[in-house]
């Protein structure tokens, strides 16, 4: 793990939440992008070596609407940056952590991600996050 | 807001959440402090320019405790790293965030913090988190 790659939070109305994070932020978003495999639009603020990652869902299947529908808007994961993702589920999965998915797909911005259950990590959904330029 | 100073996590128990986040993150906390005005227990670890903070109670009225009895163990709140604390306050009123207390006070690990109500960002717990050396 080599830095926070991102904050992802879930928001209900990505437009809204722009102002809203635009005025805290006092920047603007460098991107704007539908990742449609997870129903949601996302928005990134870059901030120091790290950025702030919007969620607003496309449809009431996404795990984004899921989760607001239960807990609100807020903190929705922690994403990592790694240099090998596939090195680092399996470090991880020695020591016991539960991945949701076994193996990385293609994320937002991107990324090959793959997330780890919070159950494992203390209620923290984590997001292992590798730049995808670098293994293809 | 130069950066996100660190992430804070509800944990239930600190030497538990000091296991996994050693394993998680792969190395090894660089401090543990108690805040006695906050009734909780912190650990630190640094990953890249920013730290993950952990956070349990000493007390059942801490608002760590309180957080944890209402949403369980997670994500608590995110710490962005400013210059000027008292400058951001008036710049984050003039755009109607709401601060929780309009003073900011010590935190832990030498900062001078204050905090945004959750309400005026979507639902995120936001610290606005100065070096206490710099303002002294």
């Amino acid at each position: 793990m080599r830095k926070i790659e991102h904050i992802g939070i879930a928001v209900r109305n990505i437009e809204e939440a722009n102002k809203t994070y635009r005025a805290l932020l006092n920047i603007e978003p460098y991107k704007a992008e539908e990742v449609e495999s997870e129903g949601v639009l996302t928005s990134f603020f870059q901030i120091g070596d790290s950025k702030i990652e919007l969620l607003a869902a496309t449809n009431p299947k996404s795990p984004i609407a899921k989760f607001i529908e239960k807990r609100g808007e807020g903190i929705h994961h922690i994403a990592f940056d790694v240099e090998d993702i596939e090195a680092e589920i399996e470090r991880l999965e020695k020591s016991d952590f539960v991945l949701i998915s076994k193996k990385p797909k293609n994320g937002a911005d991107n990324k090959i991600v793959a997330f780890l259950h919070p159950k494992s990590s203390h209620g923290v959904l984590v997001e292992l996050c590798q730049e995808a330029s670098s293994s293809q």
